[in-house]
């Protein structure tokens, strides 16, 4: 059997290829479930609803005589929210209105205004933002069906300004989950179709009868409805292909070890191939975190999934000191980093590649993943390199506006000329050409 | 033989499925130049330069001995650049600067600077927002070789702070283009490889012990190199996949026709996909353009291309007024939309979807690919419904910024539990509650 979790040393000469070799992970791309994918999307794209409607009576096991009847009703959105326990209900809409407000700040912030600016021979310069028409949100159904996934999903969408925001969420022999149709009605979806897998895909990247088509298709699902969003992509816009959710625990070796071992089982609960990790310099404080961990163990319901999951994939990592924590910390470009320690902004200030960064011994990545009002939707498998939460900015887009003024076109026309005469391009010249006086 | 150009009616009953086959593009997806691409992406991860050296060697009939012996020196590329002729040189370098200030501005109104926000119980939200580490960009070889290209891919990487920009750019025969040399040296690119295709994509997604590994892929390549980007998109990011070029030109009718009729040969020329349609609420104009066209092709150089783009692709399009040309742009959400008319402003806010918009009669789309300043990298086929011009922002990522207080972490705490256990993650919730006192 399997230790508990591995144990490294940031200064042992093969730590280099240990810790990448834990990290390594290779998204498995199952030539069959691609091609099945594929020709699903095909049929949709070749018969809309009536495709729509085969594949989901069959992969559901439900007998829907149309498509229009699997779509739900802003009633019964409304309904499944009323159905929830008072406490349940309260904490959904707490979380709500802390994610709209930080996604607000975001557009606020984030030039949704575009810009304009007027040079010295009246040519304007400047970006128009506008938001997506319309969007598709996935949400899966069955065991990983997280209600907290729909608002960060559909929020950032709405304070974007969507005009429409269409959700698919497909219900395995007619069973729905009233706290994600109680988080549709709460965030603002516009439609609900109980449709899921390629189909669904299929359906919102071409437009059925039925479904309308969008612009751009978020949301987790399982490998059909990756493989699926990947071939659409160009026809629709989507988001990130999720990998294995990971946290990365910079402590200083001040915080409660119960703390921190919590936080990564909280990770480790996620699937087997989640991965929690721990960097700290205090031998001591590693072996108390694993003594944690030894202890409350036991204790969790899905201990299962942590302990292979903590096996395979996790580390408690000794490092020479919290520079070198942060140093490996920017290597690993982890999905959430916590930085569990006093003072913990003069690490964050040395991090460079992050997903989301949770400073200080109370910001447990758990409040994030929630209600802490930033998208729980973060770059997984070392993407933090080059990519972004889910925001309201991947619900906006721009446009370059040029308004050349008369004499802004004799010296731009001449610059323009040159260059496009250099490049071949002898219509690109003439067109500018044609403005000199 | 094909008529010259298409001409069509919005009033007519079948305009709209005439307009749609009219735009239908499907990019081809050759599996042999996938499996081609795939078999030597594999290859230079499993042997890096000696596969990357064998590759170039093979098809840009080169007889190379090592990888280092295919970059050039910082001094070829200034060497380059003094071997202009001198307005050529200026003329690049004006083009240069105007992007620059343009993609400054971006920067600087672009929320590049982050947010943060702090809350009554001294609970810190925001955003980090950093540049990439190491940006590559593909420059292609041979007759598509665009000077500048190469500007508008690393200007705005250089401007949003990229550590280091590597350029590739095969040079079959050993023939060199001291034009894209010279633009490489004037954008501050940081390493140039004469290496092109798949190999080069790959060189720079895996790393090699020559090439050092990047952390985004930009800029246009042929269908090979087309096809290796959309591989290792995960592992680093990409651009947009793009397609044929676009113009979309809505005229009063008050513009000179022959400047019109330039500006559509100015996007067909590019080659026989490229597509120019005219949209005016003027019959006789549109005559008039048609006129303008047939007397000005055969002094155009590449009036071939020209001739098989605006038969196979182009249109002129009689609508009801401007109104309806506004409709009709919005659906067609062009790569490059000219507003050809008096106060084009009204008509420029009613438009949502395009990728640049070009307003009034002296901003012909030929000075925005050259030197107006905002961007020629622009979303094509149908896609500016939902991305965005190449900007500083893809170069940049942002991190979220969660420091909770600990009188946050028992308010939030509590909400978070509540949700984790509601989807059956206690180890979420234990990691909220063991924060409460």
């Amino acid at each position: 059997m399997a230790s508990l979790i591995t144990r490294l040393d940031a200064s042992a000469p093969d730590f280099a290829s240990r810790l990448s070799s834990l990290l390594a992970f290779e998204a498995s791309e199952d030539e069959a479930i691609d091609r099945a994918a594929a020709q699903i999307l095909a049929s949709v794209k070749a018969s809309g609803d009536t495709a729509v409607l085969e594949a989901t009576n069959r992969f559901d096991r439900l007998q829907a005589s149309s498509v229009a009847d699997l779509e739900l009703s802003q009633q019964a959105l409304q309904q499944a929210l009323d159905s929830l326990a008072p406490e349940r209900r309260l904490a959904l809409e707490t979380a709500a209105q802390r994610v709209r407000a930080y996604h607000e700040r975001q557009k606020q912030e984030c030039g949704s205004a575009g810009f304009s600016y007027t040079e010295a021979d009246g040519t304007v310069l400047g970006q128009k933002v506008t938001p997506l028409d319309r969007v598709g949100i996935y949400v899966p159904g069955g065991k990983a069906a997280y209600p907290s996934s729909v608002l960060m999903n559909a929020i950032p969408a709405k304070v974007a300004g969507v005009g429409e925001i269409i959700m698919v969420v497909p219900t395995p022999d007619g069973v729905q989950n009233p706290l994600v149709l109680a988080a549709a009605a709460i965030a603002g979806v516009d439609r609900v179709f109980t449709i899921g897998g390629a189909q669904a895909v299929g359906a919102l990247a071409y437009g059925t009868a039925t479904i309308p088509q969008v612009d751009k298709i978020v949301g987790p699902g399982n490998a059909y409805v990756a493989a699926a969003k990947r071939r659409v992509f160009g026809t629709v816009g989507i988001d990130m292909i999720a990998g294995p959710s990971e946290i990365l625990v910079l402590c200083d070796g001040s915080t409660d070890p119960d703390w921190v071992a919590m936080d990564l089982f909280s990770q480790a609960e996620h699937d087997e191939l989640a991965q929690s990790i721990l960097l700290c310099p205090d031998q001591a404080y590693l072996d108390a975190v694993q003594a944690s961990i030894v202890k409350l163990l036991p204790q969790m319901p899905r201990q299962e999934v942590i302990r292979t999951s903590l096996a395979n994939r996790g580390a408690l990592i000794k490092v020479e000191d919290m520079q070198q924590a942060c140093e490996i910390a920017n290597s690993i470009a982890a999905e959430h980093l916590e930085i569990s320690a006093a003072h913990p902004q003069q690490w964050a200030d040395q991090i460079r590649h992050a997903g989301a960064m949770f400073l200080g011994r109370y910001s447990s990545e758990a409040l994030g993943d929630y209600c802490a009002g930033p998208n729980h939707v973060l770059p997984t498998s070392r993407t933090a390199r080059f990519s972004s939460p889910l925001g309201v900015y991947d619900f906006q887009k721009r446009s370059s506006m040029i308004h050349v003024s008369e004499q802004g076109a004799q010296t731009l026309g001449k610059v323009a000329a040159e260059l496009a005469y250099g490049e071949g391009l002898q219509a690109h010249a003439r067109s500018a050409e044609l403005r000199l006086k």
